[in-house]
């Protein structure tokens, strides 16, 4: 295991009238990490779209424990669990204080800027995220 | 089957770079489909809430098949598949032009407002959301 | 006095944990009413922009009276306060029931897409707008 | 002079169509700014609101001079403008590479947390916020 980490602090309005963050802003927490990953693992997103690829979510999971709060610190985990020749399934899993609160998957499809048609995965691109992988380090 | 359809116009503020629906605000109009579902069905959301009666989300999908884009009408198609002892499981399927663009599962739980556990769901509710089973009509 | 109106149900994700809609909002309520302006005036807003002319807010203000609450339908009435050269100032008023709960201006400023330099408004829009102006009808 | 200063990284999700930040999310840079405000003078917003009081806004605004970017790390400063018996007016500057590109004001009010009624700033939150002032230091 290889686990890529992020921490973000809870914004007041991703908290609804519940007084806890609203089931939809997980999905972009996920989002927000898959991007530092990016910056550590490839120099950064943008780059990857400026040379003319980017990626796509085709499916997307949310298995919810326990809600986060407002101004609460979580850590979100990120693991590669499989880099298919046009798609990448990554895992994440949210907790608060070494609590496990959300965990789930996302898989990415890979395609070409100009066209937005699925791509195969640079090479280079595969071989970066790679280290993240559930069978590395 | 006895869906239950609600018509949404996606918001340019929705919508992200490359142009389409960010991925993360599926389950948004998701839940605003619920909302009338429920309008429908027992008077309103907050009828239940003021009851004593809320939800919460376990568990959510999305599947993407094909991009919605800023002024889209799209219609979220929403099936009761299973009414727990605690729990909802519903479907959803959005569509624009008569095509299936996304679709995906919802599973909430029913709490107590006050102490926020876990609570059978109440019986007029059952009967209300019945009526958009699989197996209705 | 010719507004244009539009309604708007405030979605359960628009409220913050005070239990009213997050001061944000406001301005993006301004922008989807807007939109459906645009649509009533010129055709659709991305009509204009595919005509090669775009708009970006040079300034906004919102001024809150009273809160809006989950499920209010409230009313946005929209006027073009100001036609200028380049630029377009509009007034929102946005209200329940009858009463004015918020109120608040934008200037927009006219720009070529493919440049995004400021330009003239295009005659046609100057016409089309002119229809919701402070002096009009 | 002696402005608060806090560092956001724009979020892809913050941006529209337009590849810049969409504008109704500057008045929550100012709001997630505020709050670094209120943790380093008060302990924190939410200890407060504990403690009975919170705050709303009564009116805000925003001039945009240039956009912000994805993954832009920008910088908000914040001036405690005036302290009145119930209300606090906060300016705005958010800048990226030293080049201010947003500026504006926010008036909040001071409510009882129970009642929601208009009430007198405590004059310990007073005391912490005026460290912040144009006049101080």
């Amino acid at each position: 295991m290889a686990a890529f980490h992020n921490e973000i602090r809870i914004r007041y309005q991703e908290c609804d009238m519940q007084g806890v963050v609203y089931f939809a802003r997980y999905p972009e927490y996920y989002d927000i990490s898959l991007t530092e990953l990016f910056r550590v693992a490839l120099g950064s997103y943008q780059s990857m779209v400026d040379a003319g690829t980017d990626i796509v979510v085709a499916e997307q999971t949310v298995r919810y424990r326990s809600p986060a709060r407002f101004d609460d610190v979580v850590d979100v985990a990120i693991t590669i669990d499989r880099l298919g020749e046009t798609s990448m399934q990554s895992a994440y899993a949210i907790s608060r204080g070494g609590e496990l609160i959300v965990e789930g998957d996302v898989r990415h499809v890979f395609i070409d800027v100009p066209t937005k048609a699925k791509r195969p995965m640079p090479e280079e691109i595969r071989a970066a995220l790679g280290a993240y992988g559930p069978e590395s380090g």
